[in-house]
C-alpha cells in the first residue's frame, strides 16, 4: 500500500490522479489533500471519498466553509489552510509520494518542503523546475528525494532512458502536437479567440497549459524542464511536431539507436506510472494503443516564426533567472489573455519586453529566483494593464 | 578491450561486424573467424587485416587453400577445419562474445558449445532459437551465459524491455516490413521469380533471409524466437506490418505504456548494440534517425491469406520438435525456390505438407532436435526433388 499527497486535488491532474487511485484500492491510499480552487463542494466530495487525514485549503475562510460542508470525514481529517497548510500536505509523514498538480509558481515552495522531507515528488507543475532548477536539482541530490516526471513528455524520456547515465545520450526527442494553430497563417493566430485557444487537439488539461500549447510556450518550457532532469544542453533538446501525441517524446542515445515512449494522449498513463514508479502495475483504465487502428504517425519541423514563444524558451535555458522571468511573465500574460486583456499575437512580444528589461542573476540562489519572480510579475502586470492578484 | 569471435566472417552480418570492428580499433578485437562459405580470397583478407588467433574453414581441401592464400599472417593464426573448427572458433578461450552470423541450423551446435563456455551470444542466426530454443534457454540460464538477439526486431525487443521482468509485459509489437510483395496481388506473389524476391525495400541481407521477408516466414520464425527469448506465449507477440522499417519493435507494457526502438534500417547498429552490450558505445558509422525527414511512419494488420508462412508459423509456437520441422523443411524447400526447382506460391504448401506428416515431439532433447531435423530436411528434399546436399 503506497500513501500519497496531492498538491491540487481539484484541478485536472488532482482528478486524475484520484481516479487512479479509486481503480487501485488495495495499492493506493490518499493521507493528505490540497486545494486552492475555491471549488469546495468537490473537495469536500473529494474528502468524505478518499478519507485523508489531513486538508489544505486557500484560506481561514473556505477552511470554515469546508468544515460544515463536510459530515462524516469531520472528525478523522484534520483543516489546515494558506502556504503553512499546503507545505504541511507536501509535506504529510505518512506519504511516500507528493503529487504537484498545481499549477505555476506557486508549486515551488511546497514542492522544495517535500524535496527536503525525502519524498517522492510526481511532479506536473513544470514551472517549479522551469523558475528553480538551479536550486531544485542539487536539493534533491543533497536529500535523496526522487523526480518522477508527470508531463507526458518527460515521463517517456524518464521511462526511455530507464538506467543509461546522461553521457550515454546524444539528444532528446521533445514532440508537440502542435496545439490548435498548427495550420494556421501567422495572421490568423494573432487574432486567435481564447475559445480558440482553448480547443487543444489531442490533451484535455487545465486553461493555462492548454494556452501554453497553443502558444508552444509549453515546449519552450519543457525544454527547460528536461535540461534540468535530465542534465543536458538545450542544443540537445529536439523539438519536433508530431500531430497525433502518440510518440510522447524519445531518446536517441550516442550508439545511434533511439528509445521511445507511446501511448495514447492520457493523462492517466504518466501519472499512473509515476504513482507505481518504479514498479509498472497492470492498469486497463485506458484503452490499449492501437497503431493499426491509427495507421500512421507523422512529424515536422516546428515553425518558430509562427511560434516565436518557442524560440525565445530556448534562447533563455540557462542557469540563470531568465527562465523564471520567463514563466512569471508568461503566467502573468497568459492570464491577461484568459481575461480577454490582450490578443493572442501579444503574448510573446509582451514576454519578449519583459525577459529585455531583467538583469539576469546568474547561478542563483532560491531568494534570487524568488525576488525575480516577484519582479518580472510586477512588471508583467504593469505592462498589460492586469491588477494585482495571485 | 572486448574479444570476439565470429562464426559466418564473410557472410552479411559477418562483414558488417567487422565493419564495426574497423570503427573502434581501440574497443574491439577479432580473435577467431569461421567462413562456411567457400570464399577463401574474402577470407583470406580478414586475416590479413584482422590477424585473428584461429581461423575455421569448412574442410581440409579449404584450409591447405587459404594457407597458400595467406602470407604475413601465416604465421600467428592456426587454421582448423569442419565442425570441431567451428566449435573451436565459438569456444575460443579468449573471446568474450561469439558473434553467430551463420544462416540455418548449422549454428546450433557450435552456440551451444559457446553457451556451455559462459560467452555472450550475439546472435543473428534465428534458427538456433526456432529449432532449439527449449533446449538453448535452460542452457543459458544453467551456465550464465547471455544471448543478446542481433535480429533488429528483438534487439528493439531486448532494448525496450530494458531491465523489466516478463510479467511487466502485456504484449510485444514485432514489426514486419512487409517484404518487396506487400501490395501484390495473391497471383502475383505465387508466380513471383527469384529475383523480385530478392528485392528487399529496406534491409541488406543474405539471400535466404531476404526469401523469408517475402514470404514472412522470416517474421513467423521472429514470432517463435521472441517467445524463447523473452519468455512470452505466442498469443503475446503482435505482428504488424510497418513498411519504413524504423520502429524495429516495441513492448506493451501491462501499465498500458509502450516502449519502442528506433533507427534506420542497417545492420550494423543491432550488431554494434550487441557487440558493446550492456555499454552504449559512440558511434557515426550509420547516419542519425531523422523522424522529421521522414515525415510518417504507417502501420497495417498483415494479410495471413497472401502471406500464409507467417500463420502456419505462428500455429506451430509451441515446445515440442514443430519449430524445428518448420524451420527445417523452410530451409531445404526456399533453397529449391532459390534454385528454380519450385514456385514462390508453392513454397508455404511445401511446409504446411511435411509438418502434417511430423509426430511431434513434446519437450524435445537436444537429440529429438537433430533427429527431427534430419528428418525433416529428407522428406523435405524428396517434396522438393532436392538433392542431398547442406
Amino acid at each position: 500500500m503506497k500513501s500519497i499527497a496531492i498538491l491540487g486535488s481539484t484541478g485536472s491532474i488532482g482528478r486524475q490522479t484520484l481516479d487512479i487511485v479509486k481503480g487501485h484500492p488495495e495499492r493506493l491510499r490518499v493521507v493528505a489533500l490540497a486545494s486552492g480552487s475555491g471549488n469546495l463542494s468537490a473537495l469536500a466530495e473529494q474528502v468524505e471519498r478518499f478519507k485523508p487525514s489531513l486538508v489544505s485549503v486557500p484560506d481561514a475562510q473556505a477552511a470554515r466553509e469546508l468544515s460544515e460542508l463536510l459530515t462524516s470525514s469531520k472528525r478523522r481529517t484534520e483543516i489546515v489552510h494558506g502556504d503553512k497548510g499546503l507545505t504541511a500536505v507536501a509535506t504529510h509523514p505518512d506519504a511516500e509520494t507528493l503529487v504537484t498538480g498545481v499549477v505555476g509558481f506557486l508549486g515551488l515552495i511546497p514542492t522544495t518542503a517535500a524535496i527536503r522531507a525525502g519524498k517522492t515528488i510526481a511532479l506536473a507543475n513544470k514551472e517549479t523546475l522551469v523558475a528553480a532548477g538551479a536550486v531544485v536539482m542539487p536539493m534533491c541530490r543533497h536529500y535523496g528525494a526522487t523526480i518522477v516526471p508527470v508531463d507526458s513528455e518527460h515521463s517517456a524520456i524518464f521511462q526511455s532512458r530507464a538506467s543509461h547515465s546522461t553521457q550515454d545520450i546524444r539528444q532528446l526527442w521533445l514532440t508537440a502536437s502542435g496545439g490548435p494553430f498548427r495550420t494556421w497563417s501567422k495572421e490568423q493566430i494573432n487574432n486567435a479567440t481564447i475559445d480558440d485557444a482553448l480547443r487543444h487537439p489531442n490533451w484535455s488539461m487545465g486553461p493555462k497549459i492548454t494556452v501554453d500549447s497553443a502558444t508552444l510556450m509549453n515546449k519552450g518550457l519543457e525544454i527547460i524542464e528536461a535540461c534540468w532532469l535530465f542534465d543536458v544542453h538545450p542544443d540537445q533538446v529536439r523539438v519536433m511536431i508530431h500531430p497525433q501525441s502518440i510518440l510522447h517524446s524519445a531518446v536517441e542515445f550516442v550508439d545511434g539507436s533511439v528509445i521511445g515512449q507511446m501511448g495514447l494522449p492520457d493523462m492517466r498513463l504518466p501519472i499512473h506510472y509515476a504513482l507505481f514508479w518504479p514498479e509498472r502495475v497492470n492498469s486497463r483504465q485506458v484503452p490499449a494503443l492501437d497503431l493499426v487502428k491509427l495507421g500512421m504517425l507523422s512529424f515536422e519541423e516546428p515553425d518558430l516564426e509562427r511560434f516565436p514563444c518557442l524560440a525565445i524558451a530556448r534562447r533563455v535555458a540557462e542557469d540563470s533567472t531568465l527562465p523564471c522571468v520567463l514563466n512569471a511573465a508568461n503566467e502573468v500574460v497568459v492570464e491577461a489573455f484568459l481575461k480577454g486583456l490582450i490578443r493572442f499575437g501579444d503574448i510573446a512580444c509582451a514576454i519578449e519586453k519583459i525577459l529585455e528589461r531583467h538583469q539576469p542573476v546568474s547561478k542563483p540562489s532560491l531568494d534570487d529566483i524568488l525576488e525575480a519572480d516577484r519582479w518580472a510579475r510586477e512588471k508583467s502586470r504593469l505592462l498589460v494593464g492586469a491588477s494585482e492578484n495571485r
